[in-house]
């Protein structure tokens, strides 16, 4: 087996030193590129992604996982090779069930509808992407063929995202979260008065946003020896070993948030990274195990730790050093409240934390009905736009600002969108665990320390790597799969609360 | 043939995007990468590079080459594709001579040498490096039997940084310009108080120094859509594409030369390679021809242009608007003396333009008797302090000052040293056939107009990118191989008249 599994493992590495590579030209494409690089950028990212496939793709790979699936059976379900051979098997059988003609096929679809999304969108002419959105349903639909499911169509699109998640498990909790988010959403409508917000609003001059971002990020522990922080159009957080992550952030003259809970929400998904053990580096196991579990982790520090009253009352005094002028007419409790204000709206990306599943919801529900050709590509702006009035009480004004706001079907991500409210969802049900066993972590946060949850997550999500399910780790962590219970119960208490509902 | 050739540029294009990727990881490492990742990047690079060199040395290129080098026989010499050919036939018969177990021993020893020459430069011991020395020095000659070589051993050396240069070229024009230049440089010390250069070394403004050396840049040309300047360690320029060449920049606070005529000389290099038709790209074809070729240019931009008196009759102005503080009691003339300082010193990477030369000399010399077994490791430090003498009228003060101040032969760059001086020689010869064909480029450099020898350049040098050897372009463009006569007379004329000799 030993010999084998070498075999295996210099493979994988040599899969993932092309991956990593591949990485790091994308960040250097977006953080530093000048314009004229990007015809090159483009081939070379082409063949290093190319390279990568065909080397994890190939027969030997597959051959060596099947001879050792069936070598590591005896080994128990979290031996770190029994869990590295069942997580790469599930990566090959997911890699080798495309035909390599249907991803090719896919991959220019989705270059030329970035480009048709864009235009329709500037026009904001629907007519225009909807040709481009038709073909890409179908390519999805026989995807999901090809990849195999039980049950729902969706089931094979979401499993790309998140491994062993069913359509099933998402409509009930997403049922029950919008039952309670719906009424909560216009109680706090009703009193919008009630949180004054106009300080974030105010100008922020740039050299200061960014260091008081660095200074957010110290504090909650990312090592900026292990990283660093580069401007970008949209931000995003990119892993090039476990000692290498780096986070990277938009800083808006005129909007406090984006920069500073930027900083948190990304530095959320490094420390998860970071925290991956060095016996899984270059082997495929290394890293954050879902895109739900690394969005738990980012809206963990945004919004549990960052949106807090406690985090402010340790961080106002280093916001009133680095911003006097703003922080004379405020004070810690103001500031709290201030970046917690709930505000309706039609953009996604702009939503706050009450409103924001509402609009994951209303578009796990479009993709569902459009693969399985329940609702028209036709109808559904007008679909959209009666859903925003259910949920949010506000109507688009245009189909720009309403179902073509997103990148992400130009692309062909079908079965993302979910992720994020999963991620925020497990983020309450992992923070109501920790509260339980590291006691007031209130006074913790208020006091600037960090370190026992750091220590807690590091015990219980970071050291498992790409090991478990969101469920297996949701078991593992808390004694349940993942529930919607904490998520509502944490909205319910902070916004009752600060809107004296 | 069209067939084999689409093939053998569609495997070149692989190559070439696997190098570039190595080189952008390694621009990362040492312009933006934090400690922590340096393990993981050394096995990143190391996987580009080792697949870069099986694709390159795969034996379906050899056989391709090999018959399409029959059936381009009959095209012209300046043929592009006859071109293509024949360089890539001359790297891949110098990539597959070397057997990978002797490759693989000499990486080691590079490695490991590194170490053991910082560790004995930083202690000020000759004998915690003689052992690496001697041992490299065998692997030196043993890939000198590899390589073959007809006459001198060192010609195999050579070859490698300077395709069909030999030993006795560069020895008769080392004896040339030494003959020459170690009694102009023992006349200039003489009358070293009639330069003043105490104006380079008063404090300068980090910010206000990065940029005006971005102000030089743009003045001679260089394109920041194309390109950008990033801080290093030990600047250097590197190639994403003929559209993405970046260069890298270090600033003293006391020292205006280092990061001013930096900025010049890595600006040369970039203009080269910007300058590399777009038909070369991703064919193996494109860049600079050589390392002397490439070094013609950086000094050029440098030297004849950036230490010139009509450079600074032009650039003064914005010198001064920049720091004026310091340009109070200067003017153009005497900032373009200042520059021009010559100042014998032990160290070779801080020598002026006159005694640079007589450093490298110093080493091509040692290099030749240590691999002709003429001169012994343990002989070494002597032979060089009795040789600095000679050539310089200084004795370093220590072994660390004298020769163990190059890194280059721990990591085996043995033959490199002398591609610094032949591009040097080079620059002059070029210098002198621009103004023979364009006129007064004083005057011009004194308005700032630049484009003009930008142009000559490109149609001379740059539009040829790798098809011609050093002596084949200096006789296509001067009429006759490379020779020293310009580099003497320039340095001559010029220092006679500033030092009054």
């Amino acid at each position: 087996m030993n010999e084998k599994l070498n075999e295996l493992k210099y493979l994988m590495g040599e899969v993932d030193d092309l991956s990593k590579a591949a990485s790091i030209l994308s960040w250097d494409q977006q953080a530093n590129m000048p314009p004229g690089g990007a015809a090159a950028r483009a081939s070379q990212l082409g063949t290093l992604s190319r390279l990568a496939h065909e080397k994890f793709t190939d027969e030997r790979v597959g051959r060596l996982l099947y001879e050792l699936s069936k070598e590591t059976r005896d080994l128990a379900y979290e031996d770190d090779t029994a869990s590295l051979i069942r997580v790469l098997k599930r990566d090959y059988e997911k890699a080798t069930r495309l035909p390599s003609t249907f991803v090719a096929e896919l991959a220019e679809a989705s270059g030329l509808g970035t480009t048709s999304w864009a235009q329709a969108r500037a026009a904001n002419n629907w007519d225009g992407f909807s040709d481009h959105l038709k073909r890409m349903i179908e390519l999805k639909q026989r995807e999901a063929e090809y990849l195999g499911y039980h049950d729902k169509m969706y089931d094979a699109l979401l499993d790309t995202y998140e491994p062993d998640m069913k359509t099933r498990q998402v409509s009930e909790m997403f049922d029950t979260v919008r039952r309670e988010l719906v009424p909560l959403v216009r109680a706090i409508s009703e009193h919008a008065d009630r949180v004054d917000d106009s300080v974030v609003h105010r100008p922020y001059e740039h050299a200061r946003q960014w260091d008081l971002a660095q200074e957010a990020l110290r504090a909650i522990g990312y090592d900026f020896e292990r990283g660093r922080m580069d401007q970008v159009p949209h931000p995003f957080c990119t892993t090039f070993s476990n000692r290498d992550v780096r986070v990277t952030n938009r800083v808006l003259p005129n909007f406090f948030n984006s920069a500073f809970f930027g900083a948190l929400h990304e530095g959320g998904h490094a420390l998860y990274e970071l925290g991956s053990p060095d016996r899984f580096e270059r082997t495929g196991l290394a890293g954050g195990t879902s895109l739900s579990v690394h969005e738990s982790q980012s809206r963990m520090w945004e919004n549990l730790v960052g949106r807090s009253r406690a985090f402010w009352e340790f961080f106002f005094p280093k916001f009133a050093a680095k911003f006097p002028e703003h922080a004379a007419d405020m004070d810690a409790e103001k500031m709290y409240r201030a970046v917690s204000k709930v505000q309706p709206s039609y953009i996604r990306v702009e939503a706050d934390e009450v409103t924001y599943s509402l609009h994951v919801m209303l578009r796990f529900e479009a993709e569902n009905m459009l693969v399985e050709n329940k609702l028209s590509v036709n109808d559904l702006p007008a679909w959209w736009d009666e859903a925003m009035s259910s949920y949010l009480g506000v109507t688009p004004p245009d189909v720009a600002h309403g179902a073509l706001q997103d990148v992400h079907w130009s692309l062909g991500y079908y079965g993302y969108f979910p992720t994020y409210s999963l991620g925020t969802f497990f983020s309450a049900q992992l923070f109501d665990k920790a509260r339980e066993q590291l006691g007031d972590l209130d006074e913790q946060f208020a006091r600037g320390e960090f370190a026992p949850l750091r220590a807690w997550l590091t015990e219980n999500i970071y050291q498992h790597a790409r090991k478990y399910t969101l469920n297996e780790i949701a078991t593992r962590v808390t004694g349940e799969p993942l529930q919607t219970r904490s998520y509502i119960a944490y909205l319910k208490k902070k916004y009752s609360e600060i809107y004296g509902l």
